[in-house]
């Protein structure tokens, strides 16, 4: 573990990112992998880019990304005028899963939205997804999966 | 209903806005109401006016705010870099409840969310917010109450 590090995503790992979102049962119906990357996915990347409040992130180890995560930085004027720090798209590589990386990941994404001063951070899921459900529980107290900070 | 208007929320609008999010059990532990207003909410109206990809809105029926609710459209690599509608922050006058307008006013955020391309819509709330997760509950079909478009 002492080895990954925590970046933003370039162009050049979106491939990387699309491989991962697709190797699941959901996702391998939803995304198309293979180059050449679809335009769709370098425009989805431009505007992610393009918005200050959206970060996408690789988890990588050496030249491998194994894992992936997206935050979007939401303000609004409840709780007042906090900042709310939502956690998306989160992948794990299938031959890292169970390694304690999850955790990892989200304790760093954690860290992040303190560090941009939320109040509050919240996930979501789809129902179809128990793993992923019966780890967020774990985290949350929120339907929607809100975790106070 | 014939005389009310949707339109984006401007400063002016928004201790009304505090106004109804505070208008119920837990907003009234979470909201400073009253004049002057206070400065975190002006910084975060600032904050949602600066980003282009959310969206306060105010109902208005004649000069009276009776509703608001925020989009923020995210952008992401999934689904072959589909965007997505997030509505929060959903709030009607005491008044004006079970008189059909919520309904009103998710069709219109809906609606906003396709013209935006949009091809998924999705709602948080608090757990505790039983009235809410009915109405949620007929609209969606997803935990976190995501909706296809």
């Amino acid at each position: 573990m002492e080895h990954i590090v925590f970046r933003s995503a370039l162009l050049s790992d979106v491939p990387a990112i699309v491989a991962l979102l697709a190797d699941d049962e959901l996702g391998s119906q939803r995304e198309i992998t293979g180059t050449p990357l679809d335009q769709r996915y370098v425009d989805a990347f431009d505007a992610i880019e393009a918005d200050a409040n959206q970060r996408l992130v690789v988890v990588v180890d050496g030249n491998e990304v194994i894992g992936t995560l997206q935050i979007s930085f939401i303000p609004g004027i409840a709780r007042m005028g906090a900042w709310r720090g939502q956690i998306e798209a989160v992948r794990i590589a299938a031959h890292r899963r169970d390694s304690g990386l999850g955790h990892k990941m989200f304790e760093w994404a954690i860290s992040e939205c303190r560090s941009r001063a939320c109040s509050l951070v919240q996930l979501t899921t789809d129902k179809s997804r128990t793993d992923a459900h019966r780890f967020y529980e774990k985290l949350a107290s929120h339907e929607g999966y809100k975790l106070a900070l």
